[in-house]
Formats: structure tokens, C-alpha cells, sequence
């Protein structure tokens, strides 16, 4: 198998799951402080998918690091077969989760102007969601680098 | 370059891209007989993204039409690279909008019971939504199929 730059057991790679952990924990961070977002199935989705990913990511983390501190191989097809279906289940969810929230979002502010009111904390809602799409980002980088590599056996 | 189930200028691609063009026009179809939709920023992007998948599909749909029955070959580097980012392209931004209407509808149906009311057109927007996913299932296989032949050249 090729390496990768983002591949599994490289320091790119371990950086975009710590990017990943980050983003994600950030945007659940954000999301929690807003009053009222329980009331909105698309939010508490955005956090169980979040939720999710920092869960994934933070053990695929732990799994490079380990792998680029003693220099093992994580490079075989079983193994990348494996963060191939994780990594685009979660990517999936991520984005589906992130354009939910943020067709929500774009409707209390755009379109039916709740936002103005300010009983509803809208600017925490748009963070959220703008970190949600950032983590969609470094996972999709993920998946893509993952699935190159199992096409590429 | 292998020749995969899906792939450019086989029965099975053609009939993939068949499948997306109708479904998305479907979907069209049954948002704009809701009254009301334009009131909402996802339904508009929804009709505009699926009206993008529908010329995307349409046009591949008649190159492997073409190749099919002329026995040409579509299957070069450069063109599966084009299909490919075109693919993935559209993919996301169906993948995208079918997510943000469905966060919408449910915000309407679940959290704040508009539909109960009669006054907006809820059935309408679930199954065009429904519509959007499944459009979403073909494009999905079509991207993945196309990456998966580059990949491996």
C-alpha cells in the first residue's frame, strides 16, 4: 500500500483526527451553551452526531499516535477497510447533521426572522453549525485519503 | 482501467443516471405543487440542487447512451477524473439540501406542529425530500464507482 499524506499512522493523519475531536467537541460545546436547542430535533441530532465523531476520531487518534510513536504498520487492506466504512459513515451523518441544523438555522434568521426577537440564541446556533461543517471537512479529507488507499491495493 | 458494474458507458451506469434525473425531477415535481414552498430558503435550494442533478444526470445519461450503443469507450483517465469531481460535486450539494429540507419538515412536523394546522403542505415536502434521498442513493453509487475506478488505475 501506498503512504499517504493523511493516512493511517502518519503525523497528517494524526493531526486531522485531533482536528477532527476538536471541531466536533467545540461545536457540541456551543451548541450546549444555547438555551432552548433541545426544543429542536435538527440540533440534538447535530450533537449525537458530533457525539459520534469525537468518539471515532479521538480512537482513531489514539491508534496513530500509537502506531507513529513505535512505528507499526496500519496499512493493511482488513484494517483500512474497516476506517473506510467508519470514516464514511461518520462523514455522512457529520454533513447530514451540519446541512439539518444549518437549513434550521438559515430558516429562524432568513426566513421567518425569530432571530430578531432575541429569546432564541441564534449566533450560537450559527457557530455550531459553522464548526460542524469544518469537522465535515477534515473528515471528508479523511475518508477520501482512506478510500485512495483501499482503491489503490 | 477495469470495467465495474455502474461505470461509464455500461447498461448499469446508463440506468443509474436514468434513475437520479427521475427521481430528482420528482422531487422537483412534487416541491412545486406545494404551495408555499418559496417562503423557505431549503425548498428553494433544494429545487435548485436537484435541477442541477437533473442536468448533470441528463447529460452523462446521453454520453452513455452514446457509448453504449456505439461501443465507444468512456473509460480514459481525464474523463473518469471530470466525472469524478462532477459526481462528487453534485452529490454533496443533493446530499446537502436533501438534509436541510428534512431538518426543515421535521422542525414543522415535530417540533412545532405547523402541520397540524392544515395550512402548509407538509406530505408534499416529505416525499420530495424522500425523493431528494433516494436521488442521493444513486449519485452516491454512481461517485463512488467512478473514485473507485480512478483509484485503481
Amino acid at each position: 500500500m501506498k503512504v499517504l499524506i493523511g493516512g493511517p499512522g502518519t503525523l497528517s493523519g494524526l493531526t486531522l483526527r485531533l482536528g477532527q475531536c476538536l471541531f466536533a467537541a467545540a461545536s457540541i460545546g456551543t451548541m450546549v451553551t444555547a438555551l432552548g436547542f433541545t426544543n429542536y430535533t435538527a440540533f440534538c441530532y447535530l450533537i449525537a452526531s458530533m457525539g459520534l465523531q469525537v468518539l471515532w476520531s479521538l480512537g482513531l487518534a489514539c491508534l496513530d499516535f500509537h502506531a507513529w510513536k513505535f512505528k507499526r504498520d496500519l496499512q493493511n487492506p482488513i484494517l483500512v477497510s474497516l476506517f473506510v466504512v467508519g470514516d464514511w459513515v461518520t462523514a455522512t451523518l457529520s454533513l447530514a447533521a451540519a446541512c439539518s441544523s444549518a437549513g434550521v438555522t438559515v430558516l429562524f434568521t432568513k426566513d421567518v426572522h425569530l432571530c430578531d426577537k432575541d429569546y432564541l440564541q441564534c449566533s450560537s446556533y450559527q457557530i455550531s453549525v459553522a464548526l460542524a461543517f469544518v469537522t465535515w471537512l477534515f473528515i471528508a479529507m479523511s475518508s477520501l485519503v482512506m478510500f485512495w488507499l483501499l482503491a489503490s491495493v
